[in-house]
């Protein structure tokens, strides 16, 4: 008879709500959620649960000697960091699916963990249902890694192929998001490339044994895309996807970013739409490996937190092994990148330090040019290619596909 | 600083000569080859090797006490048969990339490595450097899966898209897959659909917790594909593809098979072509999970034996828990198929116990039936249907796609 796990849960929204009902049909996984810990006692919730199950008081859960494990899926990043950090301190493993904390604070987390011989396993904050962190923490071996990228927001993608494909505006689709549960309460989080980028974050950990902060990496979402973008696009047997990216440039030194990208037909990626993520791992010797799935959703995310508990088990926890590798590679801007940008009124040639313009378009409608640019000097400009009449797309490509 | 690794290497074929490469590239994996077992000492190899390396001799392997581990890459079922039970019986770890051999003793492999306290690791066994049976041991928890169903074979998946998308005839396809490398030395394993049953049986045990015999499964391969098949796949918009499944008929039961399985675009494995494999993986929860990568050739595969020996780093063993759940569903064939079966002369309605025939076409070239039979009948009509007229297509549809 396998000793059942005692589980503190913080979060009752859409995916606190999933992970009850996911562990409620899980039977092998002997798990049981003992309290939950929400903001609100009165808000009204979608399922019933047994009286005092429910608390507010966090020390309800915190100071509860019976509880093996804490779940947090609470959607406000500074009480995810009091809850995960004061539990870390305490000793009990957490399982968490709050990227915008972790990306922003891993490695204080990751000596938490050291210092407490405790875990903290979050496979669910990285494209939902899919093992990405997972395999690339066990699976894939750093020599031989190159590239990881993908669409790793369930919310923007939706959006996009709302736009792309059924030519929906892109407001429409943005609230359909939203009503649909895929968009962050805050959906700038989705449509401005933070969501990926936190993802980014954690995977680059994870793949690369490299921890980069939020405000180093380019991030460029797709709040500004307009009808000329995706007709450019669609003339060219395109889509416009919201990638992120991280790449080794050579054996010292790897980049990453997040920004739209035109994708052709031929690319894994392409036939990621709606709420689904796709993930390309390559490496020297198996070339590429793709994984697909719902990234986003109460249930596919319940289910990849399911996964972590159970992982506890057996006491699994990340070993951040990479991040002791001597030869890691270096984060650099230094690198060139081929770009489409799109503009009315901002002077865009003038403004950007293009060391090479390839292609230049301008009319009485909308103007664009192509060029090359060091990725320092988009970050570097970043303010300027904020301006509502800019939308900025990658067109680099580091391998041939 | 890590200990080194000491792996004594069995086999120096197609994938022996890749594990030599990769080791020797992954700095950080710190292991050495100490000693390589071959059949044949004199055979020209490919690469240099320092003198005294190679032996023909298994106990220069087996008895040096300086072995940490075993890896068995061996082209021959018994004689990896031998080499790993005596490994194991002598507590040696091994990593095993023998499909055929762990599929046909499996059982016995499992109680061998329980009795010795030492683990036999083989995900490089199915499906390559697709990371499959690790994430349904670790990842995907037993209750909610619904499906595994895939591409799992890289040779006969390339002959298919020669035959398919360039027009080759058939044999000229099965040659180049020769020379390519990707096929086993032994084509029927390939075309006949037996090495996609072995990495199923593998699958099955991870996914569900259930060992099924070779014998008691339908497999059906290629070899008897012939141009009418492709010309009628080919007007419905479709290919043909060969597939292994296995699926949840109800909470209780499961069924399993290899066939051939006429697939639309709307699938994500009409899009898996060439040598490489695509497996789906459908749980209650999130939907379906589709992992896609390359399935056959030395350095793939030999980059997923790498990922197991840097599993035995800490320890990693399979841990079966799947087998010791209460509520593992049976294995039946007692459930319809709808299929398309094409014949010459065998008189295929009338050896057939069809339970009802939906459409039926007669030319003087060639004719067809589809229908709804048994999978026990196909089981029991195994023999008729290997009629070199007659070739066998699925067209049942567990799920919506």
């Amino acid at each position: 008879m396998e000793k059942t796990i005692n589980i503190g849960l913080f979060g009752l929204g859409v995916v606190g709500t999933g992970i009850v009902s996911v562990i409620a049909r899980a039977k092998n996984a002997h798990a049981v959620i003992r309290r939950i810990c929400v903001r609100n006692l009165d808000k009204p919730r979608s399922i019933e649960l047994p009286e005092g199950l429910i608390t507010d008081n966090p020390d309800d859960i915190l100071l509860d000697p019976e509880i093996d494990l804490i779940v947090e899926v609470v959607d406000n990043a500074e009480a995810s960091y009091r809850i995960v950090t004061a539990a870390l301190r305490r000793g009990i493993p957490v399982v968490s699916g709050s990227k915008a904390m972790i990306a922003r604070h891993l490695p204080e987390l990751i000596s938490l963990q050291r210092q407490h011989h405790t875990a903290l396993l979050y496979d669910a904050s990285s494209c939902g249902s899919i093992p990405v962190i997972r395999n690339l923490e066990e699976y894939y071996d750093n020599d031989l890694l190159l590239e990881v990228k993908g669409i790793l927001n369930g919310s923007s993608n939706y959006i996009l192929s709302r736009v792309f494909d059924h030519g929906e505006p892109y407001r429409q689709a943005l609230k359909r998001a939203q009503e649909l549960g895929f968009a962050e309460s805050d959906p700038s989080f989705d449509i401005e490339g933070f969501d990926s980028l936190f993802k980014l974050i954690i995977i680059t950990v994870h793949a690369l044994g490299v921890y980069v902060a939020p405000s180093e990496i380019f991030t460029y979402g797709i709040s500004t895309i307009h009808d000329a973008d995706i007709r450019y696009a669609r003339e060219k047997g395109m889509k416009i996807k919201l990638v992120a990216q991280v790449v080794k440039i050579s054996p010292e030194t790897f980049t990453m970013f997040v920004m739209p990208e035109f994708v052709s037909p031929s690319r894994y990626i392409y036939s990621v739409d709606d709420e689904y993520n796709g993930v390309v791992i390559r490496g020297e010797c198996y070339d590429r490996q793709f994984m697909f799935g719902k990234g986003a959703g109460s249930l596919p995310t319940a289910s990849s937190i399911l996964s972590d508990v159970m992982a506890r088990r057996h006491g699994y926890c990340y070993e951040y092994k990479k991040m002791a590798y001597p030869d890691r590679p270096a984060y650099t801007t230094d690198i060139p990148l081929k770009v489409y940008v799109r503009y009315f009124d901002t002077p865009v040639t003038s403004l950007l330090p293009f060391q090479r313009i390839t292609e230049q378009y301008t009319s009485d409608e909308n103007n664009y040019v192509i060029g090359e640019i060091l990725l320092s000097d988009l970050i570097a400009c970043r303010r300027q290619l904020s301006a509502p009449d800019v939308f900025v797309t990658n067109i680099t490509r580091f391998f041939e596909e």
